[in-house]
Order: C-alpha cells, then structure tokens, then sequence
C-alpha cells in the first residue's frame, strides 16, 4: 500500500512560493509574497466553461483539510457550499460557475488556523468543440473490440514500472502483462482503418495499481490517471486524435460499479457510506477476511423483478463484484457526483465518441439512470453502451432509452449489448436444421427486435473478451465463422468485432479461458515471427478471413443500407436463411447456406424484392450476378450481394 | 358429403303453412291462409335485445334465396341492408335493433317471383342478466381443463350417431370416440366441486362431422350445432347451469381460425373469399391434391416481427392448419361479422364465463383484436384466453390486453398463456441446481412478469391436452410433481390443471402421444374397475396426490392472497425457493426444496415478510409451525404454509 502514497507524492506539484491576494485595511488589495503548499488531490484535475449544468462539485483531499477556510477570488466562480466528510481528510467544495465565466486558471486558497495557506491552481478551460458535436458510435460504425495489453507494444520502455505493485512483464504468463500499450494501438490505426473498423473500443486504461492480473484494466485504484504500463494521458489523447484524423471513434470503457482495492482512497475513504459493506471492510482491513465480505449475489433480475426481496436487491447492488473490486456506493450523492464528473472529464479530455460502461446492472440503477442523463444532457448525440450479459430480450429492451418500461424507469443509456442475438447466431449455425432448432433461432431471434425502441443501436458482435472466441463457439468451423460475422455486419446493429477474430484467434486448448482468449496479437511485438498487421507468416485459413472480414467491413462502411436501411428476412427454407437491407436504390442481400451439397433455391418466393433481373455484385467475389429465376448455392457459406456497383 | 344434407334436412323445420299478414284494398289488414316454406338455414339462430351493437347480420341460406326480398314487420326492427353473396343460394341482412324493442318472435318474409314465399320465424330474447353480470374466469378460480369424450360417459344413448361420418365407438383406439360426453361432464360437477375447482374447460363440444378423430373436437363442422355424440343444446345449458349453482364457471373452446373440412358450408360457400386458398380448394374439391394446398408455415412471429416479408406473413395467416382444416377468411367482413356474433350467441345461450380462443395468432390479428374487442364491449366482466404456444415472454405480453405495443397494437385479450413458465417450472425441477439451472429458472423466469400488463390474468398450467402430462415431463417423480402442481396454484396467475392430474395421469409408455395423454378418466364409464371419483382401486401414490391437490386447491379457493395478494420471492438457496404470497393478515409460505437429505435453513434471511415468532399452519397436514430462527427441511419437496386458521 505504502506505494501508493509514493505515488501520489511524485504526482503532486508542490508550489512552496505563490502570490497571495490580500486585502489591506484601507480596502485595496495588494500582492504579499507569502510560502503555500499546494494540496495532495483535487478532483476532476480541471473543468470546462460552457456547459450547461454549472455546478461543479470538487473533492479535496489533504491531511485535515476539514479545518481550513476554502476560497476563490476568480469572476463568475464561487463557492456555493463547502460540505466536510467523514475523515478529517477531505472536503468537498460545490462551486457555481457562470454561463460568462471566461476560461482561465484561478487559486482555490484554503486557510487554515496556525498554518500556512494551502493554494492550488485550477484550470477552467474552453472547449474545443461544442457539446452537440460529440457524436457517439452508431450503426454506420464497425468498433474494433482491443484488450490493450495484449494488441501492441508501442513502447518498450513503460512495460515496467517498479513503482507499481505489479513488476514484472511476462508474455508467457496469460494473467500477466505482456506490455501492449496506447502507442501500440496508435501505431496500428491504419490497419484498423484499413480492415474497416470505425470506431476502437479499448479495455480500460487507467491505473490498475494491483498486485496481479492488473493487465485486463477493470480494477482501477484511480480514476484520474493513465495506467504508465499504457502510458500517459498525452498519448491517450493522441490516440483519439489521429484516430479521428483516420475516421475512427475512440470508445472509453469506464467502471461506475468498482474500483480495484488498491484503490488510493482505500486506506482513507471520505465517507463511512463511500464504498458498500465499507464496515466489513475497515473492521478487517489487517486481516481481510474474505468470507466476511459481501459478495454480489449476481442476480441482476432483481432490477426489474417487481417480486424480489429487499434482502435479494441489497445483495444484488450492493455486494462486491468479486473481492479485489470494493462495490462503489452511488447512493452517497458525492460518489455520485464524483463519478459523473469523472466521465465528462474523459468525454471532453479525450473527445470520445462513445463509452462502455461495464457490469451495468450492478450499480443502483437510479444512480445509473443519472449518470447517463447527465451526460446525454450535455452531449445529445453522444452513445454509451451498457454491458448487461444477458440473453433475456426483455432485460434488454428494458434497459434501452425510451422503453416504454411498466416501472417508468428510463435509463437513458442509448445502447445496449445483444448478447441474446449472440447466442440465437451461435446456435443458429451449430444446430442441424429443424423445426426449432438451427437458422429459425436467427430468424425469430431477430424478430424480437419488435420490441426494442431502436434496435439499432443495440450492440452486437460474434464474441468479446469475457467469452470463448467465435471460432471456438463455433467449432473451428470456416463457413459458420463468415456467416456469423457476415450477419453480424448486416443486421440492423452497431457491430463489435474483438481483435484477432479477423485471423481466427481461438481458445480451443482451454475454452474460455481468460488469459488464452486474449491472446497476443501477432505482429504487435518486435520480433513476432508471425505478423498479422502486413500477413506475414499468417496461413491461408488466417489470410482468407482477414480478407473476408476486409471486404465485409469496408463494403458496410458506407452501406447506407446497412446503417439505416429497412430489414426484410424470410424463414428458414431448406437450411438457408435470405435477408435483405434497403434503402432507396440499394439492397443488400445476405444469404446463408448451411447445405453442405450443392442446392438450387426458386427466387419467385423473394420477389417482393424487386430485384428481378437485376444485376448485383457480390462483395467477396466481386463477380455480377443476375437475379434470375433460381440461384445455386454450391457449397454452405455465405453470399454477400449488393446492387450497389 | 351427402350426409351433411341429410343432417341439414333433419334439422329443418318445414312449415307447409302459416298465417300471413295481408294488407287489403281498404288499409284494414287481414290474415288468410296461404302456403310458405321456412328457409333452409338462418345464423344466429335467434337474438337478443339489450345491446350495446344494436345491429346484427344474418346468414341466409336456400337454393336461389339471392333472388328473393326479405321483410320484417316488427315494431323496432328494420332491415337496413341485404347484401347477396357470390354463391346464389345465401343473402346476408343487416338489421337494426332499436333499443326499446321488446322480445318477442317476428316472422322475416322473403319474397320469391313465381313462387310461395319464405318465411322464418325469428326470435329477440330478452337476456337473464345484463352484460357486466358475466364474470369470466380470473386468478381466483382453478380451471379444470377436460377432453370430454376421455372424462366421463354420462350417457351410452348418444354414444354412436349413425347420421354422422364417424359411426363408431372403440376405447381401445386412441384417436377414435370413447363415449365421453356432456352428460357425464355435469354428472361429476360434485367431484369437481370437491376437489376445489371453481371452472372448467371442456374442450369443443360442437359437430365435428368429421371421418375420423372427431373426438378431439377442434375441426367444427357447424358452429351452431351441439355434436350430438356429446349430448343435446339442452344439456350443455344444464351443464352451465348446475355449474353455475355449484360456484363452477363454464369456458367454452371456440375457434375462429378454422373450420373442419366437411363443414356444412364447404360444398356451398357463399363468397369467393370465404376461406383462404379457396379457389385451391375449389379446383379440386373432387380430386383434392393436399399437395397443392398451401399449409400455414407456422412462423407466429411475424405477427410482431417487423421484419417479416409479405409472404412469410401470408403463408402464417392464411395456410391452412393441417389438411382437414380449410383457413377461415377473417378479413371477409361477412366472415368476420358471422365468428363475432356466433361467439356472442354461445355467451348469452350457454350463460358463460369464459371463453378459451384456439390457436389464436393463426387467424387474421386484427380481426381477433375486434373479436375480443367486440365480446368485451358487450360483456366487460368477461375473460378470454387465447392460446399462443410460446415461451417467448414478448409474445405472451404482446397478446396481453393493454400491453404497450410498439406498433399500437391492443389484442383486447386479457389472458393469454403461460408456456414460457409451464417451461420454467418444469426445467427448474428436472435439472440440477447450478447458478444457471434449476430453481433459477424459476425465479429468473417469475422475474419477467415485471413486463406483463397483469399476471395475474395470465393462465399458468402444468400441461393441458396437447402436451406430455406433466407426471411425465417430470419423469415420475412424485415430489417435483407437487412442486410443479403447487407452485402453479400458488404464483400470481389464473391455474388451469388438466383432467386426470390428481390421479398422475402419463403417457411414459409413447411420451406426447395425443391418444394418450387424453386418456380415458377411470371411474368415468360403467363397468370401471378403478373409479377415481370414489378412489376405488387408485393405488396409494394416486390417492395422495389426489388428496394433496384437494388439499391446495381448496385452499387456494378462499385465499385472498394468492387470488389478489403481494408477491415476494427469494433467489433460490442451496437448493431451495422461497415464495411468499401477503394480503393483509394472510400470508402464504411456499418453500420448494430439491435435497434429497435433510437440511436446515436459516429463516434470518425471510425477515422482511414479518413472520418471525408467528405460528403457521401446514395446508397439506394441518400440523403447526412456528416460524422461529430456521427450518428443518427434511426431505425433498414442497412446505406450504399460511398464517390463515
């Protein structure tokens, strides 16, 4: 833990000498040298003029700053209250900041009784862009899913960093870090781009300060700082410019539920109510005793469920994820804040065009609701997407914005995960062919959508990197792997695509096994023999998908069809399932065939269409084909076809 | 076919003479004798006065009856339109019922050239309650579901009709007639009463002329026509009556989406769009290729899917439910008007309380939205429940009146089905307990009815008459099937449990087999030599599941709290669940439990329901329980418990 205090030290900027405003007798002011210090930690670091909710709410934190006196002498900003916590140690100030306020740094000054002043120096900057202009992923985007540890070494020289708990860079462990980092992202955004991808959604890449398996991100011990293994906050916001300079989104994954337990605040929280079972955890924090934790009783229907016990829903929210990740109580309405704030600051800090937000049936709902609105409050065309594992259409529809739910409830949250359609694709191509069972679960999957306010943008994609690869799900099955993510990229969805799916990465040795799942990209690493990024070493099987997945990809790019279009589907007719996207003069048509034997399929039953007689290319060929009287499908696989020359 | 004329002609009243009102030369009017004939055919048979609709129309039938004029002479009814037919031999009238009209009998005259007249002596009935007085089934009433020809033989006379195409009766073959009848039905209302029913579902009762398995009774040859295998008009009034007096609603099984194929109107019909794919049907009437016939592809959800292409959605709507079955053309407004009114007909002749509507998203779904629509104007206390046999919740909620449909859709359907649950249920004790499976089922499954407009209006059955008996699904384990059975009587939903239940009826020996699963109800016909009525020659696990189910039923029939109360469950526990239901003072406890070895719960974890220290009584063995610091479950199955003496 005492690591952590060395941390925050060599991240503190200590002012031993400023000026100082005093105010003389005869009532004018005058500038006295006098000695300050500045604070250990104020949050958010900075803020912005311009938006339209003007309250801003700062935590201070500095050994017994409940006693000093804060106060700023900066037009248009001032202190509207002054809350003190729990522990001596913080305080929370609310400022108010006017709609004219010019943008400018300015001294919060804390005067405490027998010492000298503390001052710190706060920045309110402009903003680049207005909040309007933040425009989130949507359906016209393919993301392109990276576990950053794993994709690209950029830079060497922050594979270790001996201030940290975690040491060591070990590429043959598959729970340590193998040193991927931002660079390595940055330096590879033209194969992203190239492949198709229009937007990236990196796993977390704050500090995870912990002891072990500190590389996948989702235990960060502080909100306000870029894990140095990633690299720093400058090379994270280079990646979101050259990334937009390429026409691709940067997506941030946040975690409103959790932190890591080593979390900075740990040792010291504000409140008694700062994090969920925090008793439990302060009687035991010398000899943690993991049985006495609460854990989460992971029963996220209890956030719907009219019927669920108190006792149930108290588990449910208020239990920790698991027992390296302390629960973060959002009902505390400074957490609250704090976490609002924190996301607007990386909105605006990085220009995101998007967040996911993990586990989000686990935090208070009402809080989540909040935080969402907050943010589409200030960035209307903005999109979050709301990780809820599960296949129950009804829990995701319920938690989509503008669900007409029975409860009122309204979460704000523009986008939500299918992982129900995930499974009805998997099973759709790995059943044989019945009445209930193969390409009917795709077809009446996606009749579902009938429920949804806007399926698409429900995200949807072939695996993540919580779950078994899609090669593996579909058991190294060539034919299976195109059709699925043929269809992924057709429906009515904003689609995620995890690396390394374009050269059939797999964890067939141990499905689903974490650390195999994110396996390291080949070519990410000087002296990798294999090199994914220029095809080098890769096999025929590897070449072919990356080319498959290219050409979808791009094709979709600006596949108006796709992004926006009406979706016609048929049932299922002897093992193959038509599907077709129209907008205007264009039409999509996604075939698929599971017929291993060559059969010919009558057109007559598609001709509401409209595309008889026309002439379409088929997008992985490139060949024509005529939409004549009958089509023969040859081998089981996917026909991809456009009207679109 | 040329025995449905012989029955038509034997139902005819043929009046060779009348009184016939006369108008002389000198405006006196007069009555002389002339010579008329009655019409062959006139539907509704009669009507009532008292309304809302103050309009009705009648199908007439008689050779060349399109070249006649019809008259009314009756003080406040007119005839405001007649429309004639595409077959010569019909005209359908509009008449207008003033809402002062008084009951009473009035002759319609049609006018032939060159010919006698035709006269039909129509009746307006006053009604024996107003329309809010027709309760239908709800959560506080238990549905006893009955296969009439498999229940009871209350009268060997009817047994065998010679006049209709099935001429025999053979208990040995499955699909053929047992003998089972209305008669026998009412005959039993005592046992039924009993055993803490409070309605019944008998399947149709209505001709099904049909070759073979008539017995089933869903292919209707006339809808107006008791089948007389099954007992007189006479009879099924008794049957509502003695019901009614024993507190026993009666559900009649109607079908608006087909018709048998020897339907009296299928040599005839009157418009040329009287029922779907009928110019297939009528170009080979004498040589009927099924092949050419267009069978329904069962694709349901293109009902809500708005992706579904024209053709998916003809094919669903206007195929043909099998071979026997012609399509009816709801969206012929003749059609439509005649299934409206026939329903009413039934309500008002059989004094019903409730309708159960077959295959209900085969037939047209806006014709179904104004059938209901239609019935619970007239009679806004009344309950129909129309089968959907999914497990997709959307759907269940979709059907469900008042459900905010996304694309505006309203069913006016209070209940639909609960197969989704009966699944639920079902799986959660067949499987074995992990944080996927079993008990999770259950309560994951109950959690969904946050999106139900009201649950409680929804049935929930262990099976019903197409389904492998629940003894059976539970492969004979005794236990899950009291779980499975009390469970049903103890969740917020309207029960419905299949004749034969009590007795663990199976079908092991052919697992599904119609034949069956509709087997015969011992005791139900002379010469039995087990008689489940008496319980003569049950064996001993027979009786104590009928005693056990009399047991909850009879509880079940005067507790508030299940009927209307609140709902509270637990998440599942070491292989335990646990339910509660609370109306004020009432409490009701259901605990399932799975070990097969015993154990104890520690009941600190159901505070919040408030029973600590409360005494309980046990409804199975009436011993007390106080409800102290834990429960000894001591082997698997179920607890159930009230607060209730």
């Amino acid at each position: 833990m005492k690591n952590i205090f060395l941390l925050i030290l060599s991240t503190m900027i200590l002012n031993l000498s400023c000026k100082k405003q005093v105010i003389l007798a005869n009532g004018e002011t005058n500038s006295v040298a006098v000695e300050t210090f500045d604070i250990e930690r104020i949050e958010p670091k900075n803020w912005w003029i311009g938006f339209k909710n003007s309250h801003l709410q700062l935590l201070v934190k500095h050994p017994n700053i409940s006693e000093a006196t804060p106060s700023i002498s900066y037009k248009g900003v001032s202190i509207e209250k002054v809350h003190k916590a729990d522990s001596p140690n913080y305080l929370f100030l609310d400022l108010n900041i006017d709609k004219n306020v010019l943008p400018g740094k300015f001294n919060i000054t804390f005067k405490q009784e027998n010492k000298n002043d503390l001052v710190h120096t706060f920045e309110l900057k402009s903003r680049e862009k207005s909040g309007e202009d933040f425009v989130g992923f949507n359906s016209s985007d393919a993301i392109y899913l990276i576990t950053p540890d794993r994709f690209a070494n950029g830079d060497t020289l922050n594979d270790i960093n001996t201030n940290l708990l975690e040491k060591t860079i070990d590429r043959e462990n598959d729970y340590g870090r193998h040193g991927g980092d931002i660079k390595g992202i940055t330096n590879r955004l033209d194969y992203i781009s190239d492949m198709g991808f229009t937007a990236i959604w990196p796993c977390p890449l704050l500090t995870n300060d912990m002891q072990e398996s500190s590389y996948h991100g989702y235990a960060m011990t502080d909100f306000y700082q870029v894990d140095p293994r990633f690299g720093t906050l400058d090379e994270y916001i280079e990646l979101s410019k050259k990334g937009q300079e390429k026409g691709i989104k940067l997506i941030m994954d946040q975690v409103a539920n959790h932190c890591g337990i080593k979390h900075w605040w740990m040792k010291d929280l504000p409140f008694k109510d700062w994090i969920n079972y925090q008793k439990n955890y302060e009687d035991n924090i010398d000899n943690w005793n993991w049985e006495k934790t609460k854990f989460s009783n992971h029963k996220r229907t209890v956030n719907q469920d009219t019927y669920a016990s108190e006792i149930d829903k108290k588990g449910m929210t208020d239990g920790w994820f698991v027992e390296s990740m302390p629960d973060l109580n959002q009902r505390n309405r400074f957490m609250a804040k704090y976490l609002i704030q924190n996301s607007i600051w990386w909105i605006e800090t990085l220009n995101l065009g998007g967040i996911r937000q993990d586990t989000y049936p686990y935090p208070d709902k009402n809080f989540m609701a909040n935080w969402a609105g907050a943010i589409m409050t200030e960035y209307p065309n903005f999109n979050i997407v709301g990780e809820e594992w599960s296949t129950n259409p009804l829990l995701i529809a319920y938690w989509q914005d503008e669900h007409k739910n029975k409860d009122g409830y309204d979460s704000n949250l523009r986008s939500t995960m299918d992982f129900a359609m995930q499974t009805n694709i998997v099973q759709a191509l790995n059943e044989d062919e019945s009445w209930d069972k193969g390409l009917v679960k795709m077809y009446e999957g996606l009749a579902n959508d009938f429920a949804y306010t806007k399926p698409e943008d429900i995200l949807i994609f072939p695996d993540n990197h919580d779950m078994s690869r899609v090669f593996t799900q579909l058991k190294g099955d060539i034919a299976n792997t195109k059709m699925a993510l043929s269809t992924i990229l057709t429906l009515p969805r904003t689609p995620q695509i995890y690396y390394g799916t374009e050269i059939l990465m797999n964890d067939f040795e141990k499905p689903g096994d974490h650390g195999l799942i994110r396996t390291d990209f080949p070519g990410g690493w000087k002296g990798d023999i294999v090199n994914a990024f220029t095809g080098d070493g890769l096999t025929g099987e590897q070449k072919d998908m990356q080319s498959f997945l290219k050409k979808v990809l791009n094709y979709r790019k600006d596949s108006k069809a796709i992004h926006e279009g009406k979706t016609i589907h048929f049932a299922p007719f002897i093992g193959t399932y038509f599907l077709f996207r129209v907008l205007d003069n264009e039409i999509v048509v996604l075939i698929l065939n599971k017929n291993e034997n060559p059969i010919t399929i009558d057109l007559k039953r598609y001709s509401e269409i409209g595309l008889d007689d026309k002439t379409l290319k088929n997008i992985i060929t490139d060949e024509d084909f005529i939409w004549g009287d009958n089509i023969e499908l040859k081998e089981k696989g996917v026909i991809f076809l456009s009207t679109k020359k």
